[in-house]
């Protein structure tokens, strides 16, 4: 927030697209120039440690002599800054509803789950409370204590218990990510850490990624200022990394990607092309209108509908999803092992 | 989230600017500009019928023959989209610490608060609390029962009971807004609700407002699809409403606006400059490393320093700069009077 613009930093700006426009780049040249452009990530050996520490405890044997699967979950939208103390930036919502109702389902499953989620997107056991639940789910009983609204006592206390359950028995890591940067940069580092699990490992990728971004080193340092009736900013691709992270970082898990559109029509094409182009297990295709209630998961051989089940329990569409992946994922550790 | 961009498509959200650039334009060609290219407000008339009851609730004279003074305080950073279905937006971050943390004080002073946030920013009385307060502040004791912990049980029992009693005793208003669209659409409607009250209406205006935003009907209906490798967006300004509020909306309320940089050479000149372009009565100047520490009130008469006390409570920079504005406004009042 200093200074305006020099007409060589708005042609920065403006240009700041041009080191990956080159046509005829390889993939391999633009996920180099991608990291290379990339911040360092904050507390990267506190992330590392966390990781390995939570892989090492969930891969011994239990008592039935199977070690225990571990998915990660990514949930939410990535940011993409156009400042480097990022005051403006582009946002690719996302609630984060799918990644973290998946992730309760993949716990009741039997999995460990790391789940790499954007800061105050939803939270696993949490969806069913307002969006400010300390403020609307409690009151005053007088001037010294609180109490749970009746409405709400059972699914407070349920979230709390759920979720702390989850987080102090080791089956839970919670990784939080807000821009593009971050969120690359820690998913390369999850499945780098995750290549000693396995194909017990699986990616369950439910975030909703950016396909734009400014390359950090050449963003302007400091606001962008309303110099000129026009702000014209231009974002390149940024790289398709799923195939990466089949092909390189994570080879032997089991890799599930998402595709969603408005239009039914194309959905299970575009599917289709996802599965061939990035080598994923699966892709999960959802419909925006009706992605609560159905779900297509497209694989090689098959395509198969899930439907949410209308019993009064547990009755979200994650439920057979996760359980069908589960199976899915339990014939690939057994084909993998022969 | 369907079909790709087709050529013209990719020429209205590349010309989307065109409509705003002509130069020349009055401020009112362009605030109706910006007003006609808003999509309708939803819930208006709950919002306008929430206000008028809030506003006639704290017109009546108290037991002194005062009736309580109004402030609105706006808060968090405004959104600027770029898809009519929004899943991309320009943000334009701001944590909305300053407006929850003004709105506590001038509770504190009296005031009856009209508090425009944006959704999921700071809350008044919540700001020491951790990011995820319901997930971080309580612990199960068994299977069926929570509690506070510890470290945290005096912040949580105050920020529901002091939230809750200014909410219930209908001295604090809170109404939420997530685009630039909304936000002015927002504080247009609380000023002309606000007319009546006179000169006893202040305006707080802590919000960081975007600069730039795309017009609604030039927007791309669907998702912008990475249909080539550069996406080029271009926004144009938002007319400059201040002045359009201190004149138009609010000719009589109390106007004050806030000026945030990261060099102190240019701070005092542009708040100055800000001071006489939009006619406020003050503009809190402060600079971003020590913003927390002290701010320079800067008036037409003068500039008063004000620093944050070093005493164990309520030792927020906000205290006294309540206070001062607080005092400021009465003298206002009283001359507006005469």
């Amino acid at each position: 927030m200093v200074a305006r613009l020099t007409p060589d930093q708005k042609d920065i700006l403006m240009d700041a697209a041009k080191g990956l426009e080159a046509p005829g780049e390889t993939l391999v040249e633009q996920v180099k120039a991608f990291f290379d452009s990339a911040p360092p990530l904050q507390r990267s050996n506190e992330i590392t440690q966390k990781l390995d520490q939570f892989i090492q405890r969930n891969s011994s044997p239990s008592a039935n002599g199977e070690a225990r699967r571990i998915v990660c979950v990514t949930s939410g939208g990535t940011t993409a800054p156009l400042e480097q103390r990022c005051v403006r930036y582009v946002d690719n919502f996302s609630s984060g509803h799918r990644g973290a109702t998946s992730t309760e389902y993949f716990l009741k499953a039997g999995y460990a789950v790391i789940f790499l989620y954007r800061r105050r997107s939803f939270q696993p056991f949490c969806r069913s409370l307002p969006d400010d639940p300390l403020l609307e789910c409690f009151k005053p009983t007088n001037e010294l204590n609180i109490q749970v609204c009746e409405a709400y006592s059972e699914a407070v206390k349920k979230a709390i218990v759920d979720h702390h359950t989850a987080v102090a028995g080791g089956l839970l890591l919670k990784l939080p990510f807000s821009t593009i940067f971050e969120y690359l940069q820690m998913l390369q580092m999850i499945a780098l850490s995750m290549r000693c699990v396995g194909p017990r490992a699986m990616f369950y990728l439910a975030a909703a990624v950016s396909d734009f971004y400014v390359p950090w080193k050449d963003m302007v340092e400091h606001k962008i200022h309303s110099g000129s009736h026009i702000l014209d900013v231009k974002l390149v691709q940024v790289p398709k990394m799923l195939s990466v992270l089949r092909e390189d970082w994570a080879p032997q898990a089991f890799c599930i990607s998402f595709k969603l559109e408005t239009d039914s029509n194309i959905l299970l094409n575009k599917a289709d092309t996802a599965l061939g182009k990035y080598k994923m297990h699966a892709v999960v295709a959802n419909e925006l209108s009706t992605r609560k209630e159905r779900v297509v998961v497209v694989t090689s051989a098959e395509k198969i509908t899930v439907k949410r089940d209308k019993r009064p329990s547990d009755n979200d569409v994650e439920n057979p999803l996760i359980e069908l992946l589960s199976e899915k994922h339990a014939t690939y550790i057994e084909e993998s092992g022969r």
